[in-house]
């Protein structure tokens, strides 16, 4: 359960990140920013800021907003009826961000998880994205991925987005933010 | 026919608008901005330039880049086997762009189309987009659109791209640039 203090504190502050970054969003739109904590009740460590530009049956596009060192926590997104699940490409386009998905382990990962959430985050193949970089993730694949010290924002491109089927390791987490 | 030099010097140039507009992109992404000029050889009135972030079978990414005045002309995204056409969606990231779909046709449009294809611009329903702005186009719409006196950066999100199928009103366009 979040605040409704603390969601606007931190749907302002994502409004400001963007602002600094140069990114420009109509005023309609800063009504809209999401904060989802994922029912974890730690906003600044598991959490995420977002932004959805659009999300037709086709496409969707968002800006997501990351404060420093704050993580999303790892899920994936399953076949759906005739889709193969969610596509999506994660852009960074300012500060960083490390997403990690199955493959080999990083030897020496720049990211924690949150502390208490360890087994949850089962993934390890890191990959850094930096302004201008960017990763396409298939399908029903597991990933998690956290801010660097500046935080991040990045640009997500998918298939349409249905966060209510998202399968997330941690049977803690509930997606729908639930504000007090 | 586009000449070497002046797709190269398109591209640095769209390359210098989206780092003054503070969109990151890399190196490789440096070298593959791409300078459509419709085989209409007046690049400066009818001309798009274009970087590709993603194309997959699902969905696409693109940032629009407009010399000021430039026109990107009237065409339409049809059905192309089981697909309804290309869904895409303009979203202004700077300066401004008009677009031009079907509907209520403006009093008074604030864009001409280029001197002597003027009988290839059919629609005249005009959106202005300002940065943060955004307009969803269905498939198979007619569409054009020019860029505002500082000209403007737009992205682009989209179902696939496959500019082969692309229909221009204007039947002497060539989509794919001819470079000498």
């Amino acid at each position: 359960m979040i605040s409704k203090q603390d969601y606007e504190r931190a749907a302002a502050r994502a409004c400001e990140m963007l602002r600094q970054a140069g990114i420009a969003i109509t005023p309609e739109e800063r009504l809209h920013v999401e904060v989802a904590d994922f029912g974890l009740d730690e906003l600044e460590r598991s959490g995420l800021q977002l932004l959805t530009y659009l999300n037709t049956a086709r496409c969707c596009a968002k800006e997501l907003v990351m404060t420093p060192g704050q993580t999303c926590p790892e899920h994936r997104h399953p076949p759906v009826g005739a889709s193969p699940g969610k596509e999506e490409t994660f852009r960074c386009r300012w500060g960083s961000v490390y997403v990690y998905v199955p493959g080999e382990p990083a030897a020496t990962p720049a990211c924690r998880p949150p502390a208490g959430s360890e087994a949850h985050y089962t993934v390890w193949h890191e990959i850094r994205l930096r302004p201008g970089e960017q990763y396409t993730l298939r399908p029903d694949t597991k990933h998690w991925f956290q801010a660097g010290s500046e935080g991040a924002i990045v640009s997500e491109f998918s298939t349409r987005s249905t966060d209510e089927n998202d399968i997330f390791t941690d049977p803690r987490i509930v997606r729908q933010p639930r504000v007090e």
